[in-house]
């Protein structure tokens, strides 16, 4: 991005939105004050509200931004390992989702809670993640019938897995059950399992 | 109760941890003011201070209770049906599940994702949590060998699913799906499937 020229120059409304990003990068999601937010964008209250009408607006732009990042790139990056090879295999489908130790997964399912409990009292995030959640649906049920006609011979699969059991699996919980949860290969054999279709 | 006695007369402390609870059915979880359940209360913030350290140790006695009220009913609720048949099938084990259209338990997931994201930045309510969410694991654990002997024959029971799939599931996320998501005939019929040991 050339900053040298004046179309590429953040606007306003854009230094806002940064400004709202450091201040969860620093203070996390819950507390977000829209004084902090105003005085790291250099602009005032008011002119915050022209753009997202109240808190509840700014809220509803900020951690409906983060909300879409998170699941895009949870549906890219699936996308990316399994274009990669074919004919596909159901160890491949396996090796394509994140396990419950990767870091970086369980530093965004805490992001994900934080984004859902938010929006539980603020009708136009709400109103946003549905929006959301409903566009990936689409897109994960598009990939499914995009992956079927990759799979090797014999590979039956349950596609359910992705449109029951994974877009409503939280593995936040896994934070809290420490050595006696599940181990990863413990997960992994678990969704071996459930993929195949009996 | 009898609340003529001086033993059934609720303590300072108790009357702190229910002025936070009306707080909280009030005005949600995560704007909870020590000064207004202190008001609640008729007592200082400083007596509260006294008894929970500071606001993160009161929301870890409170939300940690919350939690701890909402995933023990869920066992409860399990154990009671599956007590009150016997020899039990899969069916059996679906039936005494919760479906998604139920309207209290997406209140409850509600209430539990703002549980878990006012814990990313307590570490006491993050503490309770982990204690809770172990001691409720090995409930489960312990209840399916309680149950497994209780199985008409030839119902051959994969019981990962409890402690695999349900015990990181979020219906949370079923409340964004509207009605694009899956129906509660297809959720059940999902359950059977995985439940049953190929």
């Amino acid at each position: 991005m050339d900053l040298t020229t004046n179309e590429s120059t953040p606007t306003s409304r854009e230094l806002i939105l940064l400004s709202a990003r450091r201040e969860i990068d620093q203070n996390g999601i819950l507390g977000l004050r829209v004084a902090s937010v105003a005085e790291g964008a250099h602009c005032s209250i008011t002119q915050i509200y022209r753009f997202f009408g109240d808190r509840d607006g700014l809220l509803a732009q900020v951690l409906g931004d983060l909300y879409e990042e998170s699941v895009t790139a949870a549906f890219v990056g699936y996308r990316q390992i399994i274009e990669a090879k074919q004919p596909l295999t159901i160890d491949d489908l396996v090796d394509a989702l994140p396990l419950p130790s990767n870091s970086m997964l369980m530093k965004n399912q805490a992001i994900r809670s934080q984004i859902l409990a938010a929006a539980v009292n603020n009708q136009k995030l709400h109103t946003r993640l549905e929006q959301i959640t409903q566009r990936m649906w689409h897109m994960w049920v598009e990939a499914v019938e995009h992956t079927k006609p990759m799979m090797a011979p014999g590979q039956n699969v349950d596609w359910r897995v992705f449109t029951i059991m994974l877009s409503v699996q939280s593995l936040h919980y896994r934070t809290f059950l420490g050595d006696v949860g599940f181990t990863d290969d413990e997960y992994r054999q678990f969704l071996r399992d459930k993929f195949r279709l009996s």
